[in-house]
């Protein structure tokens, strides 16, 4: 991938910038050139190290920029109610629902939780993922906020932390007093501890309101973190014209934004973050207008959702599976979306989501040849290995 | 998984069988004896060499009763096409469709055909599946069919091959003759060589109609073989109630059969080999009717219909994760929908599907300890071991 070190947008989503006989020269865990073997051979050092990848694609180490890593317990019992024809209210009376993940989330210590973690994000690398932002929101009280913040800690730098404390409001306490308390001495903290890059909140009817989203945008500006925000997920209740006005980094979910949330994003320069593994895990039909962000000159990125109740999908490239069917976005464009454009909305597009000299030799060789391979049958092209994060890479 | 050597229908298609805490017995391929732990280990011989499988999930190796392994090329362009918005017409026209996988498949010698099928036949093993029924249909010439069921062979008695010469009209043939010679030189041969178990065709508007599909029924039954067909997978043109007359083992697809079709199915006894991944893969939304032919009676089954245009789907796990959220089916019935009741049409229901005393010791260990786990999240709960087709199994 070439090109300038920043997220692409519009018709450079498609470009990847492909070359076929590639080469590569990695020094010192970073990219030295990369570029037609014929003529890396010519610069490559006599002592070099060689290895021989078999013809296979490789690519950028993929990054995930939404995933919810810091949970116990599973919801299994949700998913075959849900089956079963069950609402979601009915789960929710049935102790389902993301109360069943808090509860089973609370009682763990940071250790537990960070063992865990470190399980999901693991999952998530065995599809390719190197980098990935991840948010805590299953404690919903202060200590277990900061526990789960607490963990992602020891995933530090391919995980990049998210407080989305304001996932729900608690169940067991005031909402006006739990989120004053967000606001108040969770933001601050994390901000002080370097334990959060952004902050997050879940804006939906009998969620965060969009008041609510503004005080927690003025308490994460004031502390110097940046905002990010689940919005139209269930609804178009403006939410992306709400992250735009609040200058937020990225507007995440989208489902149901129209034209008019499409433009706010793009005269305020948000990145939508789309995640199509919750509209399928979900049982939904209803996908965001990927193609329309795109043609929009939106820096339009995809992200897993990696969660226990929505989204049991670790499997980036089965995101641009979905989106490829059902976003009318091609295989390049999602590739664009998994990669560089995902790295800039964590602030790394100068080190990470491209193979550029100067860039971390973070890449992933798959079971495939080409890369459309990835979107048509993520089952069968899959990770040969990730030397990013240390999996046995078996060349051959 | 317990009870009679049959299909289960209805609510038996819930009742697994399930034991915590398990062990078995196997000898010679066979299982001996299989139950508790706590009683096996009673009865277990002295001198019988011991696995741990650490707590893992066992299940009976699946079954795929419905896919297509002999073919060349790749449908990448095709698949690329569609993500950009190209119709099916648009991309026939540009050379793209099945004509495509014909114009790869025919110039393969048997041996050449032989390799693919083998490598897509372990693309499924991959994903838990140790017998797949494999059908012919991507030469649509006399030749080349015959060279697809000779190059079958090398995979029995693993895959149970079909002869789908029915799965188009060429477009360098005429029509009658072509489906003359199918009735009167294909389907003869394959039976006197038991070269297929069954006969398939395409019954859809511009594909086979109803008379043809007669007329091939009469030369099936003439020589012995049974039929299974292609149905209402772009339309309701009447297939369920057709395959029902025809007295076919099996009417697959099904997407657009309603009432009338299921109803007509009970009547005859006829199994419905539903094939989720051809719809996700054709990014439609239109599923067909597990849930109503599960409580209608019917043996439902769920296959891959692995193909390199509409399913590119090695995973029968997928496909019970779309059925269980897009067909109201619930993992025990997607569970019994791709081990005993796929085995029961290919005629190996006392053998296969189940894990019962005197059945082949044919069994997937996952990467799992919860059965539904498996349709949760098919990317997490990946096979760790098929002794039935001797991968290998890393027990520990």
């Amino acid at each position: 991938m070439q090109g300038p070190k920043r997220a692409r947008v519009g018709s450079e989503m498609g470009d990847i910038g492909l070359i076929t006989d590639a080469a590569m020269i990695v020094r010192d865990g970073k990219i030295e050139a990369v570029g037609p073997q014929d003529e890396i051979e010519w610069i490559a050092p006599a002592d070099a190290d060689y290895c021989d990848a078999g013809g296979r694609l490789i690519t950028p180490g993929l990054v995930d920029a939404h995933t919810h890593l810091v949970f116990g317990g599973d919801r299994l019992d949700d998913f075959e109610a849900r089956s079963q024809g069950k609402t979601y209210a009915e789960i929710a009376t049935d102790g389902g629902g993301i109360w069943r993940t808090v509860g089973a989330t609370r009682p763990l210590n940071t250790e537990e939780l960070a063992k865990r973690a470190s399980h999901h994000f693991d999952l998530l690398g065995r599809h390719g993922t190197t980098i990935a932002e991840a948010k805590t929101g299953y404690a919903l009280d202060r200590d277990g906020e900061l526990r789960s913040l607490r963990a992602l800690q020891s995933l530090r730098p391919r995980v990049v932390p998210t407080l989305l404390a304001a996932h729900a409001y608690p169940k067991d306490q005031d909402p006006e007093a739990y989120l004053a308390m967000v606001c108040g001495e969770l933001v601050p903290l994390a901000a002080r501890e370097e334990l959060a890059r952004d902050v997050d909140v879940f804006v939906e009817e009998g969620y965060f309101s969009h008041e609510d989203a503004e005080r927690l945008a003025l308490a994460a500006r004031a502390h110097g973190l940046g905002l990010r925000m689940h919005v139209d997920q269930l609804a178009d209740s403006g939410g992306a014209v709400l992250a735009a006005r609040l200058g937020a980094r990225t507007a995440d979910h989208l489902e149901h934004t129209g034209a008019d949330g499409i433009a706010a994003l793009v005269e305020a320069g948000v990145a939508p973050v789309l995640l199509p593994g919750s509209v399928w895990g979900l049982g939904l039909s209803r996908y965001p207008l990927g193609r329309e962000m795109v043609d929009a000159g939106l820096p339009v990125v995809l992200a897993t959702d990696f969660n226990p109740g929505s989204s049991p999908v670790p499997s980036l490239p089965f995101c641009m599976a979905l989106a490829c069917r059902f976003m009318r976005m091609t295989p390049a464009e999602c590739l664009t979306a998994v990669t560089v454009n995902a790295a800039a909305t964590l602030g790394l597009e100068t080190s990470h989501g491209a193979l550029m000299p100067g860039m971390a030799a973070d890449f992933a060789v798959w079971e495939a040849e080409d890369y459309r391979e990835l979107a048509y049958w993520p089952d069968v092209a899959t990770v040969h290995g990730l030397p990013g994060i240390c999996y046995n890479l078996n060349f051959r």
